[in-house]
């Protein structure tokens, strides 16, 4: 955390969260559950992902260490959630309430910064995503994906990767294999 | 302006700001500059549209009066923008340099909040967009912008709304006449 804040901010921020521990498989936030939380992931990770309505997942974002994970949308809005956050990995992260996260807004305007910061970041990592599924094909989309998280591969099961990319198992198997990665 | 900030900052605003006339199929930003401005639209029409590697268009927004217009991504990042700015209409805005903008947000802690709820209310289209490509088919997607955008069918021409949608204007003619609208 003390990469992204000074040091004061980061024990301001530890002093209203709770340490928690996820299993692989756990859920931090749940398809339908109004959310009144956010967290930062200390190590671990996570996955935001929604269920259609044949039962096929589609995994919409993969979330890594020294990041925050929230359903953002329902939790400002006090809605229920549209997709479920699930621990990819033995996780562990400072869990935070959305009152205290408000207080703190509150109290000093550096979260207020910070948060535009935050803001920022996953509106252009979500225009990009947006981009490369309008213009590029699957294939140049799984080669930026090595590219940008290189060591994801290998932490992450093939099925998400390809409910990542938005294509079957099946397809990311012939993708590898064309590129000689199996 | 005056319904969504109070009028000391609607004329701090103006002092900054020039009014401009846009005709309709004029640019306000165009694919591949570096954008280095933002607008408030006072009235008309804008769009937000990727052009793919075949020539053909996707309307990522449709953006109405009394809403922000802006690259944000490219503008924050410096980088060329992705997609270009469109008026549909004639529209009069109030153009507004991104660095008398960021001294806008420095001298009065107002804007980083105000900046907060434009960023939440843009993630949350998104993401609302998002979901409705991912779950629904086109012809949901169709009623859904019907419903939200009541006015903006008889502002927008068929192809900008196929676009909008991701579909082809015949898929769209087709939809249109199965619901008795044409």
């Amino acid at each position: 955390m003390r990469k992204i804040m000074p040091i004061d901010r980061v024990n301001e921020l530890i002093s209203i969260g709770k340490n928690k521990m996820y299993n692989p498989g756990e859920y931090f936030i749940r398809e339908g559950e109004v959310p009144r939380k956010l967290a930062f992931v200390n190590s671990g990770l996570f996955r935001y992902a929604y269920i259609n309505n044949k039962g096929g997942e589609y995994t919409k974002g993969i979330i890594m260490e020294s990041n925050f994970i929230a359903s953002y949308s329902a939790m400002i809005s006090k809605s229920s959630s549209h997709f479920f956050i699930e621990a990819l990995e033995k996780s562990e992260i400072l869990e935070i309430s959305y009152e205290h996260w408000l207080q703190l807004r509150e109290n000093n305007p550096f979260w207020d910064k910070f948060l535009i910061k935050l803001l920022e970041k996953a509106f252009c990592i979500k225009e990009k995503r947006e981009r490369e599924f309008l213009l590029l094909n699957a294939e140049t989309r799984y080669f930026n994906f090595l590219e940008e998280y290189p060591d994801l591969e290998s932490r992450v099961k093939q099925n998400i990767v390809a409910s990542y990319l938005g294509i079957q198992p099946e397809s990311l198997s012939r993708i590898r294999k064309k590129a000689n990665l199996t």
